[in-house]
């Protein structure tokens, strides 16, 4: 592609190839209990048990071995207490070179421990987009790091296609695709992956309804920002990115909404049922087959279980 | 194998070619946080994936398979709360015929409608073991129905061995592979199989302290069963059996038992950093990793996660 074109099917594959020794081929799991609740045969892609325990791994790990060796020398930046970071970290780690991660004071011990353990340099600053930015831009000036984006990136969202790639790999005939949606580079990876290889496949993005600026934008035409998301499905809480919502739109059927209760509901019942320890972002894909199956044509159900980084000392039922 | 002879690989490899269309391939993964707390190159058989959620699918698939029509139509029948019972219970629905199943009155509620769930019969007792036998035989009596031990079976054993012959088909060269052993069904059948098809590697048998039958039986060199054991991990509180403990004695190096802080500390383990649900049971190896590590030689270790049942409101941390 070149730097201002969406990523297309060929990117996805040469993604998959770059990042194969750094991350895991998840397995497909199939659960007939889940089955027999949701209506359907599912297809689970097991992204959970992921490198850093997320699908993350795979487009941070794309955008880091695209880089040149003179540019990968100065490390690479974000701005992130999530997943992505943990990723980057990783990422960096396996390039030999070193992840600067603008990181709020109020962070969880937890997520700041796991990003340094994977060898992340910690900038502190204050709990605001603006100050997180604001390090971010210093660090990048004292640096020269490449700013690696957490979604609205093209090689990012190449490389979250590649879980798509390897779900048609193996299931074939799916009647739809469904992926949650946050930022938009997972649901987009998605997307542009199963457009080109299954184009009878639907694809649609999951998301809770109290973090539902990718439905409003989606059915408005135009981005509309999420104002203070409270879903428990942390990892959602973003808004989609301007790379990100036109590849959407072209390639997504739609956006289905879900209850707070659904997502709980699913959450535990992929913990209960197929022994999967998913985090609640995770869990919104089966909660739309739980609470709106109407919405979704057909049997045969390919899921990304995007991850599994949940709280074991805060369950939430 | 005759009646009275021990399974053989042969009886392994037909168990696996019969069961296949009723059980799952489970995924071997991997885990680099894990291999760095134990020190090791560790490839876990997540059988908690397994229908039911646990290998008892193996063996009872297989026993009630090995049924001639004849008896397969007067049904199966065993005393168990566990695992076996639910596993005796989907075999039989797989089979077409019907699951007898004694349960003692007290047996959890949520057991009893999983068991239920899969269609079982289900004939309620005294919690006591002579009021299990008794009613056991008075529905062998009734129905004709063939009674199908939990693990002191040779179709049993057999069948219990196929999770190795799939963890060894996919990784080669293991130094050990280590089982959890209650009444040794599972732990014969991985000894037989892994000593016929890689005679170098090393089984171990990881019991709780507080259930340590088979570490007392193989050291004393005759079956010395436990006495009230009160272990957390409630899938080993059985003890070897007549024919589990001559092919455990035979194949396995020995028996090494932890501590109920290293099970739990395992457990938690494996579900933050796998990302896998396994039940109390299922930790027991990685305890033994993690507690006892010189007692297993060499770096590349086969680990079966036996089951994932665990109780999802009563977590042990």
């Amino acid at each position: 592609m070149g730097p201002g074109e969406a990523p297309t099917i060929d990117d996805v594959r040469a993604a998959a190839q770059r990042i194969a020794p750094y991350v895991h081929r998840t397995p497909v799991l199939t659960c007939t209990a889940l089955d027999a609740m949701c209506g359907g045969e599912l297809f689970f892609k097991c992204e959970c048990f992921q490198k850093v325990g997320a699908f993350k791994a795979r487009g941070a790990t794309n955008a880091v071995f695209s880089l040149s060796d003179a540019e990968a020398v100065r490390g690479v930046a974000t701005h992130s207490s999530g997943n992505h970071a943990a990723a980057l970290a990783y990422a960096a780690r396996c390039r030999g070179t070193t992840a600067y991660v603008a990181m709020p004071s109020n962070a969880p011990e937890v997520k700041k421990r796991a990003v340094a353990g994977y060898g992340a340099e910690i900038v502190e600053c204050e709990p605001t987009l603006e100050a997180r930015e604001a390090t971010l831009r210093a660090i990048v000036e004292r640096t020269g790091a490449v700013f690696v984006p957490p979604y609205n990136d093209h090689r990012v969202i190449a490389g979250q296609g590649t879980a798509a790639l390897e779900l048609l790999d193996e299931v074939t005939d799916l009647d739809a695709v469904i992926a949650p949606v946050g930022g938009g580079g997972l649901l987009g990876g998605t997307a542009i992956t199963v457009a080109s290889l299954s184009p009878e496949t639907l694809v649609f993005g999951a998301e809770p309804q109290q973090a539902d600026d990718a439905y409003r934008s989606f059915h408005a035409g135009r981005i509309m920002p999420a104002t203070n998301p409270t879903t428990i499905a942390d990892g959602l809480r973003t808004s989609l990115g301007t790379l990100t919502f036109p590849i959407i739109r072209r390639h997504v059927r739609d956006i289905i909404t879900v209850s707070e209760d659904a997502i709980v509901d699913a959450m535990r019942h992929i913990w209960q049922r197929m022994k999967v320890l998913v985090e609640p972002s995770a869990a919104v894909p089966v909660a739309v087959l739980l609470e709106k199956r109407d919405q979704v044509p057909g049997r045969r159900i390919g899921i990304i279980l995007s991850g599994g980084n949940a709280d074991l000392d805060h369950l939430p039922w």
